[in-house]
């Protein structure tokens, strides 16, 4: 039942840091990386992918990474299915009348507008979901508990966040009227949290689908374990607004030997909608951002630094998707991305292949400084540079940020500008910076990673 | 900016006590505060003065009460004037579209249902808002900002307070359309803190008012740094329910020596709508409870301790006033109240005046063993007992609890189950209970405080 956010505090990981005030605005430049967090958040606030905040924030990056140096700022746009929150609102009526702070999925699809109502059933896994018989949950709305906790890497985000992308498909083929889920989430706040269910099908008409907060899912919980009948309501009413246009802004910080293929170095642009997206991924957006020009401050270096940052990738990763396939034709010589926060980097993964091992061991030996370990060679890229990596096969370096309250705030209301801890996001600058800086100044052949 | 949660964590006080999980429920026994709180909020839940939540939280009480072997729980029932919650929300349209985190302040007036719409005023500090002419707000939305920050002992309560009981009068003679304010709170999430704004006059419609989140008053002050212009859109129209009933529950735990006054101990079983009001104050009434109970464990006491579980505390403290008149011909030997969380108790107040120093010393004494120090002579019983205090002139003791983390959740959504430490309300408890044991044994007169 205890379960507080300060407990996190206590780990030596955050005491580590120290903690304070952000700097004054007057000390700050425009290619500090709380600079653009903060800019990003306040002179563009949310951005969803393939609304018109999002075509702001396009524009506004345009101009940014102008105004920073960078070289022909772009714009590449692609279609999306686009989809728009409506109303929100759910609530038990008995044993206790009690309302639930809840937010749909993802491409959830609609109650009537007057929403469904009737007997909640409780579900405390996934796989007891599936467990039961198909059409057993005609009229009930399915309760689908599945509760994940924090951990430094993360782990258990993709075996719990299953309830949110696979829960709707099957509770509907268990007959249910509506899903809600416990929020895929580390905190205790009542701040649901949304994130994508799963991709359109044409021609399909999802289950209405919503995330209820860790609280409410408590005390779900707490009246099922005391054997009580739930009668539950839920009205969600988003909508499917066809073909809209989302896009990447690309844009080359030019290194001195336009031969050697450039460093990708990704982020994305847009946000949920439910907050002005500071720590997803104004933060990412900020990091490499900020380091490529921390990497160059005493001299260009030979290699260019791409950065890529990304429409759609909250929705669906549309973004990484569309730049793999724009660019498939051109050769990169690996990619990193930053989009899990801005807390501070503790490992590093490098999936750069044998043949580039001493490059490899060169960055790890530089990251020791930062009490950063190397970890198993894996690594992931991300939705942005994934796709492209995975195409041209190319190596990956993951700079692995402390997750510890990352899922607290992710994809929630609360995903504001004071969630980022100024001392922290810094240090990822400086990390990121050192390896660019390394990777910058590789003048011999970076191979692919077999 | 950074002004993270976990920070709170780092504090010795916390720190100093072992974190972890609620005793299960097999080992719980119905008198023991854990089990108080969790099933007042559970087979209650939101319990607002006046209404029928409150109703049915009073026949809990009673039950709860009676079983626990109290003599004769019964009922008071006061009229106060009713208020309930309609709809709330708020947005800024301009520089940038962004929904705000908002709720109505208690006995708030309504906007029209279609809202109000305008420029929006910022005002850093309530002063502020006090040094513009009459009249000069007209068609404008009124915003105060004037943060509260977490202190141990909650000073700045008082000060910073003044937004949401003297803003909205203040705002209506400015001519502003609607006001809102900073939550009063110390909280770094988007969960609004609502609370009584002013008790409701005859005749006069009060200015629809309400306290947005912490990080949207953030965005807000970051955008009027920014100097750019800010417009405004407020709905909220909660409605005045005429003369409603609300009602104490008192119960005794009988001394061997009914000739001696008894020690009166009180909390609230109101609650604000928009949680399960664990914290405030399902905790207090489980702490006095559970404490009178183990006091008494090893024999009965010689003095009688009665508990007050006062009904709308919330609203305008009507609960104490009505017992104060109603037992103002009974005598009582001193008071306590328990009204600001589960927290550890790290301070005993001892307003007991000359004549009873020898008492206050032995419970002084008695209570360094927990680790409290014994601050100045001084106590405020607090809204429940506060009023019979007054008029009978009597001893008072405040066992003060640590307030760093109390206005985190105070009046907010997020005063739920999961914000309760068993540890730190059973340290209440035992505390509690070494007080008590004292008191209900002493024979010697207890003076009043004069």
């Amino acid at each position: 039942m205890r379960k507080t956010l300060c407990l996190l505090a206590a780990s030596a990981a955050l005491l580590a840091l120290p903690v304070h005030a952000a700097p004054a605005g007057a000390t700050m430049t425009a290619g500090d990386a709380l600079s653009i967090v903060t800019d990003l958040t306040s002179d563009v606030g949310q951005r969803l992918g393939g609304t018109a905040r999002e075509a702001a924030a396009r524009d506004w990056a345009v101009a940014r990474l102008k105004a920073l140096g960078f070289a022909t700022p772009r714009i590449e746009t692609f279609p999306i299915t686009g989809w728009e929150r409506g109303e929100e609102k759910a609530s038990i009526s008995a044993p206790i009348p009690h309302k639930l702070a809840v937010t749909a999925l993802g491409y959830s699809g609609a109650t009537p507008p007057e929403g469904v109502s009737g007997e909640l059933v409780y579900f405390p896994t996934l796989d007891a979901l599936k467990a039961v018989a198909d059409g057993a949950l005609k009229g009930k709305i399915a309760f689908v508990d599945h509760a994940f906790k924090a951990t430094q890497d993360g782990a258990g985000y993709g075996l719990f966040g299953a309830a949110r992308r696979q829960g709707p498909s099957i509770a509907a083929q268990k007959g249910a009227s509506a899903l809600l889920i416990r929020s895929i989430g580390t905190d205790h706040i009542r701040s649901p949290h949304t994130g994508v269910s799963q991709a359109p099908q044409q021609g399909k008409t999802p289950l209405a689908s919503g995330a209820v907060s860790n609280p409410d899912a408590d005390l779900i919980a707490l009246l099922a374990r005391k054997g009580k009948a739930i009668t539950a309501q839920v009205t969600l009413t988003p909508r499917f607004t066809g073909q809209v246009t989302s896009g990447n802004v690309i844009a080359d910080l030019v290194g001195s030997d336009p031969s050697l293929p450039p460093i990708l170095v990704g982020c994305h642009l847009d946000s949920w909608d439910l907050a002005t997206g500071a720590i997803d991924d104004a933060a990412g957006c900020a990091i490499v951002t900020a380091a490529a020009l921390q990497a160059s401050k005493e001299g260009q270096l030979a290699r260019t630094i791409r950065v890529l940052w990304a429409g759609t990738e909250e929705m669906g990763a549309y973004g990484g998707r569309a730049y793999a396939q724009a660019h498939a034709g051109e050769p990169h010589a690996v990619v990193m991305e930053s989009d899990t926060g801005a807390d501070r980097v503790f490992r590093v993964g490098l999936q750069m292949g044998a043949a580039n091992e001493p490059l490899a061991a060169k960055i790890a030996s530089e990251l020791a400084r930062f009490g950063i370990t190397r970890g198993p060679n894996e690594a992931e890229g991300g939705a942005d540079v994934g796709p492209i990596a995975e195409k041209q096969k190319l190596a990956v370096i993951d700079l692995n940020q402390d997750l510890t309250r990352y899922f607290d705030w992710h994809h929630t209301p609360d995903d504001t500008l004071d969630k980022i801890d100024p001392v922290q996001l810094q240090q990822n600058v400086d990390v990121w910076a050192a390896v660019l800086k390394i990777l910058g100044n590789t003048r011999t052949p970076i191979a692919p990673a077999g």
